[in-house]
């Protein structure tokens, strides 16, 4: 994939052009944490994609699929990586996101807590020029699906409420996803009102959940045994659509990650969400 | 069925001794209400039961199923019922359900608003007499079960959890089944707490629900399109058992009023609840 | 409405000029049919639409909404209808189609029965004259979200199988509705397989269900009780996404139908299938 | 525990009275395999049971939460055992458990593969005996009681369906989950039949299922992303009732062993199945 136009072809060994025309080459930034030690399992089972290089600050002597796990991000450029999967934290991504886009290189970033100005400066940094970059603050394809299919629905019915399930160690009620989708759906709704809640007694104080933008209701569960799961729910005359979505571990981000990588030469500039990815 | 030695004999007609012993003679106390009419069409269908009487006050001229509509409970004693169901109200049930116990004629109750003061009544009324009183809340065997199955699972997981469904002119939330599920779920775990609810905090307030008895949250959903549904959720280490009951229309009641008719002969005295005609 | 562009303005009276801009004047074809009946009371409850001409060839002295029913067409000239909603039979609606076309009335089709050649007729008939024609095989907004997006979703999952459920009177199995969404989605998935079908075991032959086109398995449950229900649900690695439709009862179709006589006059031509008013 | 009539009062030392009267000492058999080491780990984690002997016959040198793992089963009396937990093969398992009945220690079985055969030789072994023997084909709790409501409910309905959803490696359709429970569904059910299946046209073979007994349709999913899922759907008049089971993972077997260890002392002889000790 290296000699593809808008990847960095000066980094192109001469003697391996045909089986580098096979592969993506991908490094892992965070390697060694939790959802990097994912991405590298994950690539290894994928023929199209070639794990070449793991960075992590608190590497000593790992070795990850064959691979050595490097403490410095010019391992990344030293393998020729033609993207780089990034799940490392905030501070970390401030400094790697804007190397990566320096040195040519495709970014994939899961990495949660940038903010709007960090985007600002993200554009900035890989402006028209050939690196690209991928945020996502969620990489499961089903979530996304589910938001994005919500989103559309939401101006052709009269009622809609959300339903989340999560494991009974989560802090926070309702979900981020829950209160994106209720985001998402209020702005595709437009100034066209719901109906209005018939509720006029709430026997248990509550009961009717939280109301997020427009009015739309969203009720948290918290079980032992579950993981992640949400329904959201609309209603018309005669008829119900439900939009149902699970998660049973976090290997659920794996394939938007390999599909991450393997579309973002496709994708110029800094793109926010996986949605545009799946071409709806 | 008059022939069984729990009816009154004494109103059996010699000249039908053997039609009647196929077929239970049923009344109907509010026939022209909605259940009313309901329930005289149900009978209709069913090949062991008969309507022979039907009742109500607001009656003129009319025609049930071939039974013509009387204004006076003595229509009752007349057709030689052996059971009557009363869909009506609690002020004309506190009058007809006493006086089919003085006929003898069992009593099959659907009317809501009854006390716990008239139910004291009702047991001395019926008393050891050969006629019985069934009064149910709930007619609908799916939400009965649902109830049963809940209680009976409540001491097993380690959190719980009730979503209802409703459409959307309900006013009450969350709904009667549900705090009745919510009540007997806590009377049968007792004194074993439920898991701790992690939530320190509510985005939305009122996202995690309405909390019910022993801790129990409760969400109620109000939706276009839907009828009357419930989910009792209950979770445990990797797993989770989901109880679903959907009402589709009110003609859910009557498979629990015709088994309650059919059952009533078996069940001495005042039985509340439909329960225990179901064996469990 | 008939002050713009597309409709026919010469049969607009001067008079009224302020009030038609205000509402679209509506025909409804088989009034006196079941759909029929429920299109003529779902048009009395929108404010933007409005019922003025009813035909039916077995009517007799009917009148529906103040609308008195007649049995010729031309009743829907005379009224000078903007659009007409016709659910009548394949027959009936091969003649009123062209003449809807010859008089420069919108046509909003709910037939059934309608072939190919029937289309290709119709397309001619239209052109691209000032009347248009949306034939819509199902007019169930929520089923015809589900079967898009089902379509949008296939691609980007490794299994996929359709479980529909109805009424325990239904003759053929499965639905119509679950075998053009398999179509769809096999269309949709191109050349890309399915994960293979594990089971070397069927213990009950045709537990895995129906096989329809590009290996999707579809099952069909037959419940007394349900409507129309299906499930659409595909799976990847740790997560899964279930498309959910539920129809409690024919009047599901009332806010497709409306939406078709609100956006017919923006559709030149011949259109199949609501999704293209929906915009996606 | 052993201190209590039914346990081996010989094998209690007087020095540990007071403290044993605390937990119940509990061995693995098996502790090397994937389900033995879920319980102990299990164990460890609550505190009215204790591990104090595990035996492994691929044993060496292993410690499990500060136990030796041994490689005979005299470890477990030399550790005056109160229950053994046995995860082994059949073969195994044909020695261990008349070993544990003649050292007056009360097994908990969940090695699966033994006969009808090997339950005549238990009962013949274990006796009125002070040991006790409890085999369970299924411990995830929630699937018991599923299987047991699917049964209790069958005789009250028209209708009746099994929808088993499992991963896409499952090679066997439908599961034996599926087959027990439509077994048990069909004993309780009785003569009664179900209403009749209206299906005339399957226009994909096998769309309605596998037929189990008593005609009862059993429809198997396999889904890339689930784990092991199952639907018990009844339907009557206007209503159904939808019992859901879902195993997140095999630690859902957990917390049935636990309980098994737990109630074992109140339950002389071989008992099959954990239903009897859920007291429903």
């Amino acid at each position: 994939m290296q000699a593809s136009a808008d990847s960095s072809s000066d980094s192109c060994g001469t003697a391996t052009v045909v089986e580098v025309s096979d592969t993506i080459r991908v490094g892992v930034n965070g390697a060694g944490g939790r959802m990097g030690t994912s991405v590298c399992n994950a690539l290894h089972t994928d023929p199209t994609l070639e794990l070449v290089a793991a960075v992590d600050v608190g590497a000593t002597d790992v070795v990850v699929h064959g691979v050595q796990v490097a403490s410095e991000l010019r391992a990344f450029a030293e393998a020729e990586c033609d993207v780089v999967v990034d799940f490392t934290v905030a501070d970390a991504a401030r400094r790697s996101l804007p190397w990566l886009a320096m040195h040519g290189i495709h970014a994939v970033v899961g990495t949660t807590g940038l903010s709007d100005d960090d985007v600002i400066a993200l554009r900035a940094a890989f402006g028209d020029g050939p690196a690209h970059c991928l945020l996502a603050p969620n990489f499961a394809i089903s979530a996304v699906l589910m938001m994005r299919f919500a989103e559309l629905a939401a101006p052709y019915f009269d009622t809609a409420e959300i339903i989340e399930y999560h494991h009974d160690r989560k802090i926070d009620a309702p979900s981020g996803t829950a209160v994106t989708t209720a985001d998402r759906m209020a702005a595709a709704r437009g100034a066209v009102p719901w109906g209005s809640d018939p509720t006029q007694h709430e026997v248990y104080p509550g009961a009717r959940g939280g109301v997020g933008p427009s009015g739309i209701h969203v009720h948290a569960v918290r079980m032992h045994g579950m993981i992640a799961h949400q329904d959201v729910i609309l209603g018309a005359l005669g008829q119900s659509l439900t939009l149902r979505q699970d998660s049973y571990d976090r290997e659920s981000f794996m394939p938007g990650v390999l599909l991450g990588c393997k579309r973002i030469a496709e994708h110029p500039g800094v793109t926010v969400g996986l949605d545009r990815y799946l071409g709806i």
